[in-house]
């Protein structure tokens, strides 16, 4: 007997994330994409804004719409703007459908933090306490019970995975963290604007949001729970003139003497049993494209007296973005974690 | 006795050419720059806008008002789009000021030619004939004695440059000339646009406006010009992930036999005189990057069999735009025509 | 009951089609590689020298031995270096294997051709008659039943899917048809070289190897054999600052009268059971991201006049090289022929 | 009268920063280039070798030898890698010439340290004590009465221009100064090598030599002398895919509270009279685009809680190496600091 596969929708197909969400699952063995849908009126096909998927899936991409989504679909990936997701959200849980949401409007547990962050009025704080911050390598068992998860943004994704081992175990102070962290130019969206012209992106090198980047409070937020009192990081983003990729070099101090090597096996035995964590060998450090195209987050780690420098690699759009999602769904459906991932 | 500096304005300052024209005119012997403005509201410091210009140059950049440039200045440069050019170029005209006009709207000696291709009525056409055509190879003194020039386009002077010699010494038929050209992307100009962003052109490469390009009619008005019967070119135009240069590839037939040297003496004879020209030795062909930030075309040809193959390099932005507008304030000015350019 | 997985070498596996065809056949239902192999001495792990692999495919990448290689595997990629290639080739097809060489040394028929392009005698011509030319579109046939299939070169594979459907169908003619190559960066290889290093690349485009590129005789070797009489191409190709991707803007003349849509009935009638080759709908024109990590040859077509321009585009590591390969395989070996390539 | 110009010789002119020099050297007014000179034996011209100098420098790139380019110039530049340099800079300076010397030859005071970074014996010690570090902002005096000047690596001009104001100023601890700086590929140099390959740098971020890049001890000696005490800061490279360019990106620990405005006051201070510095307004910070092909540092400043950010953005070619030479050159020789660098 042929299991019946899983219809997925993506709402909000038409950004990077999209994308690559409609491309991973279009190779994964579980599921099927019966929706793909947009803000904008118009039913262009996918395959017409997407002309990678032309052949592969010509479905109509159609303006959002929430009964005819539940119609087509059981499970549903949002991969809308901040602040436009949680105009959806909570009608597609009434319908009792299963959602990972790609944007930030459930991660932050505390409404006066997202308003103060991102400039609205929460709309459904109500299903702020159930959500699930999708971050497998730490809440792999409360995703595969949650109806809806917050998927964790790129920044976070990178940052977190270099973190919590070292705080988790009390090992680093839990003050004075520092993330120094570069982007590729599709973290920045697909909206059209001077600043991500080809000819200012290329060529050139920044900081942006110097301390103030709207991932901040995600990243203190899921530190706090691990350390068990407020953490406050120093966080420096970039744009490097790549498509794609985040490497992240986090500055920690630590609180007992160790060196390189037990930092290394710490990591390892953190990560034991989690597929998609690869701590490399001492005086390894990763590189963005080596991850690339894949859901790996890749760690390598130097001691030097009292600091711990921990260099971290993910690509953006996959770990820090639609692989991440599918990942939780297949936690959330029971499906292999690496289905369609490997 | 210390010579008066010219005084000059930047009419259409924010754009790519603007910015060049600064860069250049800011280390040009002659003159100084006295008005830079552009067609929004606001007095934004042109550094704020260009911060490379800090501390060089920081002047307000003012709305476009005709009188008080004219009081400001005395040789007018306007970089602005197509079609809005030819709204403020009369005015400066009839102030007595000299014009070099970085837009298409002088270019095109057939106002029916214009309105097909740019899609709107030529609102001064009785400028158009005293208008110079200004690719100093070739119109040199016209250019010297001319009150309105119109600068090239990139494509164009590219282009033109690797097949007059050839078409002027009847060495080539005049039918089935094919351009192959490629361009980086500051040729797109800087409004945004998705299909400009820096993740939809880097590690991509595309033709686009095949054989539609509006940049194919002044082409071939200088070509017919030069042969004296209607030349009608196939031209294809591509987008290269690099910020500037554009490379042309040309394919022409040979109207009576010539080995490859022979064909590099016709171009070495045509430009002798032209110091911003430089035809390469056999079996070289030019590389965007020795062009980069000059005015200089380098051109490399090879024959076989009754084809000629010219490959001409350009910086779109200098000899393709803005040096070669210097170039030409520099004839009509009378100074060293390599003043600034060097 | 589980069919067994096809066992497969990859000799020559350090190179970017390496790379590549590791990545595809990880994911290849049909086969499991057995066998990573080089012709350097060292058994560094194959992950050791491509990261990404860490954790995926651990293989020591020894040096290239006949005998232990034939006890690995039942299937042999080669994807060595021209010349290199053939000194293994036939003890691979004694031992009774069946193989795909990447390499150029079973490409020509001619061997007086093979030597003055690649400057070598050929070692084993006895097999050149029975070596198929592996462009699944056009010998679809032959390749299923071949033992030793010579995978096309990546510019003649973008430029023959551009030429063949017209040539055959005699409406063009054979003379005259030029064509205009761009490729990424990777086309040349992972062999160190100044020319090759990021600064002299990037921001630059440049001619190379104009009218003299040892693909031009593979070309015309394929549409000779197409159009039952000589023909001779010219070709130039150009080095785009890319990592991957070819373009081919190719110039052709009618030998009749035909509009862009009938010529692209021609393509889509040609093409009509061949699952990677997509013909677009007119004025639309493809890009090489759109086909990046795919099997898939894109088509755009413009008919001007007696002159037809068709511009395709290819991965040159995927369709041009690595993917084309598995294609090949799958065909040997009867399984589908869209197995790990979908 | 005309005042006749300063002959100079660039020895190892075939790298990016030779190239570079011959760039800027070729527009100053006070200088003409009257030999250049590289390590391979031949006379290729240079503009052979660096086709952009075509018609502008003509000159034969000869083998390095004393004598005759003592013959030929009175002021030398030195390009050479290090180790190769310090077996030249004796010659020249027994033969009365001022030199600068761009490699790190004569960077390091202590010969235990150069030793242990650079794995060789000094050859001219005695040399050590009179060379002057050449950072003009911090030594501007020293160096105009130099005969040896020994020209700063890229990566410590960028952090010390950002560490120094605060450091001397005594506002920050000089323990725990954290730089994580990220170069473009020009910074490793012309020798060619498979990590260098455009198809390897492109679409990829790495951090490399983490903290134990040969340019710590620099950094750390300098800050030592204007701390009057050891310091030691953690150092991460990394390798961005850009030609050119380093950002910087600094944490330091303040030592007594202090804002950010405060806190840029103190930078424009430190800086009043030095022309090739830029302090930005507060919550502006550099980008390298802005300081591309120009001898500025740009410097942005945020200050949160005890914890001060400064970025610097420098062209690592040109204040990171050739314009900073010249720089020292002409205040080694009284001309106008600012001569060929506006």
């Amino acid at each position: 007997m042929i299991k019946e596969k899983l219809k997925v929708a993506i709402v909000g197909a038409t950004g990077y994330a999209g994308c690559e969400l409609i491309r991973i699952l279009l190779r994964h063995p579980d599921v099927c994409i019966s929706s793909v849908s947009r803000r904008l009126e118009g039913s262009e096909k996918i395959s017409d804004i997407f002309p990678v998927f032309r052949g592969r899936l010509d479905l109509p991409c159609e303006n959002v719409d929430v009964p005819s989504i539940c119609k087509a679909a059981d499970f549903i990936f949002l991969a809308l703007p901040h602040k436009v997701s949680m105009s959806f959200v909570p009608g597609f849980l009434k319908a009792g459908k299963k959602v990972v949401d790609l944007s930030a409007d459930y991660r932050l547990k505390d409404t006066a933090e997202y308003e103060k962050w991102y400039g609205v009025k929460h709309t459904s704080p109500e299903l702020l306490g159930s959500a699930v911050y999708g971050l497998p390598e730490v809440n792999k068992q409360k995703i595969a019970s949650a109806k809806l998860v917050a998927n964790p943004g790129c920044y976070p994704t990178g940052s977190l995975l270099g973190i919590i081992p070292l705080l988790d175990g009390k090992f680093i102070d839990s003050g004075g963290i520092i993330i120094d962290a570069k982007s590729g130019a599709t973290g920045a969206g697909r909206t059209p604007a001077v600043s991500l012209l080809f000819a200012e992106v290329n060529e050139n090198l920044k900081a942006y949001k110097v301390n103030r980047h709207q991932h901040m409070p995600e990243i203190d937020q899921e530190l706090s729970g691990v350390s068990g009192s407020a953490v406050e990081v120093v966080f420096t983003p970039h744009l490097v003139p790549m498509n794609r990729g985040i490497l992240s070099t986090i500055y920690m101090t630590l609180s007992k003497n160790m060196d390189t090597s037990s930092a290394l096996e710490v990591f390892k035995g953190y990560y034991k049993d989690m597929p998609f964590v690869r701590v490399l060998a001492e005086n390894i450090f990763p590189e963005t494209k080596d991850v690339l195209g894949t859901n790996f987050c890749d760690i390598g780690i130097k001691v030097t007296g009292r600091r711990v420098i921990v260099v971290t690699a993910i690509d953006n759009l996959y770990k820090g973005a639609s692989s991440q999602a599918v990942h939780n769904m297949n936690l959330m459906e029971g499906f292999d974690e690496r289905a369609g991932l490997a």
